[in-house]
């Protein structure tokens, strides 16, 4: 087996260009995880996945504990071979989407105890039974549980919820059982208060973590304090190990997170906007449900290689949202995941040349251009 | 360009394998076409819907004609250009959608007056309209406007209908422009009466077309009736031409009718199954919400050579049903078009090699077997 590791290749300001290797192959970073909620990266097979480019994906722990459940999973021979993506997969600890989408929850010192938001049926999450169930899930990198603590809150608050966050991560250290090319990485909390993420990050460091993500933020915080505490904490991280950041973002969010230092990303939103007819475009967004593009016969956009920008008109895929066919979410979600792995291949070629800011520049400004004029 | 033609190459009893030739390439006969009802087969890419097999699909000139409209689709190139399908196309003549989902249906000698399920605007369709509509879709194949008669009929009721269609029927082909590579089919009526259907046949013939469609059947007759009138009808119908069965059916109606003599068979059952969790199997349909696939490892059917039955589990199909993910009608609607095009190449083979009957026998047994057992 592969021992897990992190190389870094080339380096540009903050900035850097490495290599995971896992016990299910390596991922380039820096990196972009589409999400696969329940065990399928939605209206995508794992093929067209890995077609754009990805080399790993992330489960939701939540999702996968309630459909079909860890068991179940582990039985059938892990995540990996239930949803045919045998390559590394991430998955979180499922505190996140206990707070945003259980219901009846209560937090105390030793956990969370939540029902689900699909049939009602009470579930308990603890640090030790959240890396138990990632372990059933065989996730190649597993979170440790924390609190992401909800924006705004006082510096009082954001403390004791950090507190709790680094009190679960020792936990969820002790409960994580080492394996060959397998990952446990700790979560940097302390909302938008630098002395609070100075302390988290050492605490984390303290305990000592294949990784570290930077938790807690695209929560309402805004554009550019999520910047500012990403920089401010990634420059906090091991140089040696890799930065995660977690839920983010827009393709300016992770362009200026790369240049901040951070490696690997996740986010739902190449995927749900392909399925709400969302464009993502080197020239900005396109709402494909704008009338403008009903006669249009050019693609998406046309720097892109992807399938559906090859193979389809603006005017069909505006024809599919329309009318609710699955086709729709289909060829956007492609094209989507494509453009986000393009963007992150563009990213690491240029953090090689070291000419990052100049291509910070050119994808800026590409984005103000705004979308083509209609014909 | 390649003249539309049709080439007996082998008999078995009145069944027979051949071969059409169309200005968008050439379609192995007895045929299966997939529905691709808006312009898209639900739930399937070109590329995945070509890759089980299938030469031909079939396009509703009701629902293009409404969304999003025959002039459009003309002005994008066709419909082959629009939906990236550069194969044959047959398109129906939009009068069986009126009759079952528009609003305000309004019949006369000259045609149909009816307003669209989706806005409720006014249309018309008269055979005249309908050709032309088909001719701006650019369809290899247009269908005649006919009345498709509603089950029960009097047999005074299924005569009037059929005078209707058949005056129709010489409009249509008046309306028709010849073109290299692109065909006319009229379309046989009569109901379940013999006699109905032998003077249908023969006006048709009269009139001459490129190929002929039996109308009028899975409307509610019983499969009985069905294949008893569908033997009576292919019968009457010149042996050098296509027959082609309208809107037929489940897997053992197929081998009953090509047994028949028939050619062409359209219908939506394995792609609407596809998206309810029904799949077609060798030893009979499978409903995969069943509890009692939660945790079978298998695949839904191991004599299948499809990319679903190769790379996922039942359970993994149960738990992506159950969770409504968009990935479960992919992969079922991909498992089904595969059967029914597997079922349409080993019925060639049979008939090939004279054993259709072992064949029908065989396959008709497997059927019978029902589901493998629960582990």
């Amino acid at each position: 087996m592969t021992a897990f590791s992190f190389t870094v290749d080339a380096t540009d300001g903050a900035a850097r260009t490495g290599r995971l290797m896992t016990a299910h192959g390596p991922v380039a970073t820096p990196a972009f995880m589409p999400v696969g909620t329940a065990g399928t990266v939605k209206a995508m097979t794992p093929d067209a996945v890995a077609a754009t480019g990805a080399e790993m994906v992330l489960g939701n722990t939540y999702h996968l504990m309630l459909r079909p459940g860890a068991e179940r999973i582990e039985k059938l021979g892990g995540l990996h071979r239930f949803m045919a993506w045998p390559g590394p997969i991430l998955t979180d600890s499922g505190g996140f989407q206990v707070m945003s989408l259980a219901k009846l929850r209560t937090l105390d010192e030793d956990g969370v105890t939540f029902q689900s938001h699909v049939d009602g049926t009470q579930h308990r999450l603890t640090p030790e039974i959240s890396i138990d169930i990632q372990r059933q899930l065989d996730a190649t990198i597993s979170m440790v549980l924390d609190e992401c603590t909800p924006f705004p809150a006082t510096e009082e608050q954001a403390r004791a919820s950090l507190d709790l966050s680094m009190r679960w991560a020792e936990r969820s250290k002790q409960a994580f059982t080492t394996r060959d090319g397998y990952a446990l990485f700790g979560i940097v909390q302390g909302s938008v208060f630098p002395e609070l993420r100075k302390e988290s990050a050492q605490r984390l460091i303290d305990i000592g973590f294949d990784g570290y993500a930077i938790g807690g933020l695209a929560v309402g915080e805004g554009p550019d304090a999520m910047i500012e505490t990403t920089e401010l904490t990634a420059g906090l991280l091991p140089d040696d190990c890799p930065r995660y950041l977690m839920g983010v973002g827009r393709p300016q969010d992770l362009v200026a997170a790369v240049a901040a230092g951070v490696d690997m990303f996740d986010c739902v939103l190449p995927t749900r906007s392909g399925r709400n007819g969302q464009a993502f475009t080197s020239r900005g967004p396109v709402n494909i449900r704008n009338a403008r593009h009903a006669d249009d016969p050019r693609p998406l956009d046309d720097t892109c290689d992807c399938p559906t920008c090859l193979g389809y008109s603006r005017a069909y895929l505006h024809h599919l949202v329309r009318t609710g066919e699955i086709l729709g979410a289909m060829l956007l979600t492609g094209h989507n995941l494509r453009f986000y792995q393009a963007l992150m291949a563009a990213l690491r070629e240029a953090i090689d040349q070291a000419r990052l800011t100049q291509f910070r520049t050119d994808f800026e400004t590409g984005l103000e251009c705004g979308d083509i004029d209609p014909l």
